[in-house]
């Protein structure tokens, strides 16, 4: 019988890194000899993605409306492509998950940590991620980095402020939930970036 | 100060006559001088409506994921399109709402009536229907008017199975809620549904 895969969710603002970090440590897995899925949210299935492109491709969503909508494309995500992929013994790497809507929705746009909790468990039922990287860097810095990467989306466009709470949260998190969750400082160059995830990742492998 | 409208939420399945009784009881309300606005679920707000367009145009999603969609239509149907009506003294009448997400997702689609009963939670807050009609039929004379009528969604589609889990759920909820809920013989010719929901309407009109 295959062994369960581990999962692995990155979160933090615009301009962190994380899909650069996710290619990284899809290498560092593969070559340890896992087989690795790398995943997004919003989105990672079918349906999950349609709706993607709903909450994206249109503003003025009621906030603990659009927190509905990231859950139910967690929801099929999760039962559609994360799950399967545990099952078969793969290891998953999702950038964003569960902890984007805490801060997001939950702090930034004020639908608040209880009623996101309720959704998360909601949408989760017993599964939670293995390891969890924050990638943690200065507003200023990652609002540079996602501009000059050309790609905007309408939460990029936000003012600091509302990414500075973003930032908050994702801290407050990792304070809370030590166990599971990493930051990674995000403004030091790539090779550093991946050799402190490593240094996480680690301890997974020697579990594994 | 205009006294706040009064909110009707009409329910059952395929066929028992929920839209014409809507255009019926607007009708009534309008001759003892309310204003009324007519709406629906899923929809009645244009984020829902789209959100509708996704839940009805593809099949397919996990009936959790479903009933978060619903819920996130509802949230966003209340707080654009019922509770503005609502505050400036319209009354509202919408065909189909919570109720049908516990009967469709939580029962017959067997999400569960307890996480239904936390989604509803959410998206509702402190607003409840003030009268919920129950129109109930038997499940066969509602596909054949379901069918005479030629439209078809994916619900129409399910087996006669499905609708009898749906009507049962709607029974349960009315026998759970008799405050709230009233039972209308849908089997009945039109102008007798009718008198019967204004029966249930006079108690509500008579408050006012």
């Amino acid at each position: 019988m295959t062994a369960r895969g581990r999962f692995i969710t990155l979160e933090g603002g615009e301009g962190a890194g994380k899909t650069t970090l996710s290619r990284g440590l899809a290498t560092i897995l593969e070559q340890a000899g896992h087989t690795v899925l790398r995943t997004r949210e919003p989105g990672g299935s079918p349906g999950a993605e349609a709706i993607r492109e709903l909450v994206l491709g249109r503003g003025g969503w009621d906030p603990l409306a659009e927190a509905m909508l990231m859950s139910a494309a967690r929801r099929e995500h999760l039962r559609k492509t994360i799950e399967p992929a545990l099952d078969g013994g793969r290891w998953v790497i999702s950038d964003r998950f569960a902890d984007s809507t805490m801060a997001y929705q939950g702090d930034a746009e004020g639908v608040g940590a209880e009623r996101c909790r309720l959704l998360t468990s909601l949408a989760l039922g017993q599964v939670r991620p293995d390891l969890t990287l924050i990638l943690d860097l200065p507003v200023e810095l990652g609002a540079a980095r996602a501009r000059q990467r050309g790609e905007t989306n309408r939460f990029e466009d936000k003012p600091l402020g509302f990414h500075e709470r973003v930032r908050q949260a994702f801290l407050r998190i990792a304070a809370d939930e030590p166990g599971r969750c990493t930051v990674i400082d995000a403004s030091r160059p790539v090779e550093e970036v991946l050799e402190q995830a490593r240094v996480a990742l680690d301890r997974l492998l020697q579990a594994s």
